[in-house]
């Protein structure tokens, strides 16, 4: 590479690139941001235009020379991405995550970092893009718990710096499809988000987590509550979002333990809800930002790979 | 009336009215079906166009007199339909649901039997037409458990000849939106309707039942098996289908006991399946036809609407 990590001033460009969304920025050897851009070009873009031009658009905006490595991680990994990244399996150790990057065929060093999968027959998952954010909430050595609600919530159980397992809901998909295309949508006033703390989500959280196996039938006494006058439109995705995350929670805790430290990594009104919920399910919570934690994540690997490779 | 029930020939119309269909029969005193006339004019159709024009439609097709009484249950009777029909509320006797009945304000003697709601804030539940299916197959004084498969499949539990306590699971609608509006209908190839049974639904039916909270997260295990290799696309339909039924069964074996006897309203592909399911869940099961089910109710009232009016 062009430039040693531990100099001050741009050493290389993190990229956080999921499905929908593009977010780059322009590093300093210390994890310092020095310059940010942001967009909608996420894989499903750029799976018809190319994702090369994107990165170039961006890298400009950056203001980054084309002689800086860029270190991505995220769906463009994935098989429809840019260049699919073969998975990690379980349990893999997070400092070795940059190990099992692909470098692309590309003028400079663009690399993109791996996914990991949990290849069990019984309990089969995938992550990409979650695995940077773990590397970059946790301390070599972490044993614990994290969090990382959205569209498909993770839970992911580390013993000493190592994913050993880990598990999917499909909480905020569900919440998103129920009250949009249900007969929930005549129970839920406004579609397609999760909502604010109160009684109402507390309500249905106990709810949730005290009968976990019902929430099929949970989600129908949403509308017959309604029709029978026992509550009201204004709180129906409250208790929509509470019956879904308490059912994730409770199945959470029940498959890894309610005792291990937890990191919740969260933004905005989501994380807020997620913390509430936490706590309120008896959970000791550390709430990290999520933008944060992937740009920690990569910046941590970007010292591993260049860094490394600067000293040789 | 203008006749006796209790003559052969023509005695009354039963119209099963639901939200997407009609269905009506010119019957016999003695339960025989004379003609039949089905539509798509539910419930949703007619809250446009008016429910007396297509009534008469059915009623000319089917060849009865004006001067024959028409018993309806269903969705004609919520509050969207024709005319309001105040629920029964449980525990409620299934042979006394002729008394909740309204007469409407037309021409002729046209009745809506009334549904059942379950009236409690902790298990608000409410259900329409099954109430009605509910009397076909019971004898008076018996006990145990109804089971209604479908687009909101209901358990019922009854004790000596009354409606005690039920419950509505959105199996059949998280099916359809599950796979018609999720990431899932990238893994499950027919959209729309609960697959046959076979080994994929089976497993499934198991997975779901041992790990009744988890459904959220079986779903998105889903995605990840196909994605891994595990399992194929062509079996997509059928696990999910044996996810969510086999989430329905745990719940309800658990709340309502799996010792009663079990009867099971089904028809065609999804009787099957059920059927199935509920022998491989430990549950002795009686099945019977789900529009036999509604004639049969629908003569058992009327008998006791117009034969008793008979005889004063």
């Amino acid at each position: 590479m062009t430039g040693d990590v531990r100099e001050p001033g741009p050493a290389f460009v993190a990229v956080d690139w999921g499905t929908s969304s593009f977010r780059g920025w322009l590093m300093a050897a210390d994890g310092t941001v020095l310059a940010e851009s942001r967009g909608g070009e996420g894989m499903l873009h750029c799976a018809g235009s190319g994702f090369a031009p994107v990165l170039h658009h961006h890298l400009e905006r950056l203001g980054a020379s084309d002689k800086l490595p860029v270190l991505i991680c995220g769906m463009a990994g994935a098989r429809q991405g840019w260049a699919e990244t073969p998975y990690l399996k379980t349990p893999t150790r997070l400092d070795a995550l940059h190990e099992g990057a692909i470098r692309l065929d590309t003028p400079g060093d663009v690399r993109i970092l791996p996914g990991i999968a949990q290849a069990r027959a019984d309990q089969p998952d995938v992550m990409r893009g979650e695995e940077t954010q773990l590397l970059g909430v946790t301390e070599p050595g972490f044993t614990g718990l994290v969090c990382i609600p959205g569209t498909h919530s993770k839970w992911i159980r580390i013993e000493a710096g190592a994913v050993v397992a880990f598990s999917t809901y499909m909480t905020g998909e569900l919440f998103a499809v129920i009250s949009q295309h249900s007969i929930l949508t005549h129970a839920v006033e406004v579609a397609g988000s999760l909502a604010e703390d109160g009684a109402p989500f507390r309500e249905a959280l106990m709810a949730s987590r005290a009968a976990p196996s019902g929430l099929t039938a949970a989600l129908f006494r949403l509308r017959a509550a309604q029709l029978l006058g026992f509550e009201q439109r204004a709180d129906g995705a409250a208790r929509l979002s509470g019956l879904l995350i308490g059912s994730e929670i409770a199945d959470a805790a029940q498959r890894f333990g309610a005792q291990l430290p937890l990191r919740l990594i969260g933004t905005g009104a989501l994380g807020r809800l997620y913390q509430a919920a936490l706590a309120a399910s008896g959970f000791e919570v550390d709430t990290i930002d999520a933008e944060q934690a992937s740009r920690r994540g990569l910046a941590k690997a970007a010292v591993q790979i260049w860094g490394a490779e600067s000293r040789t």
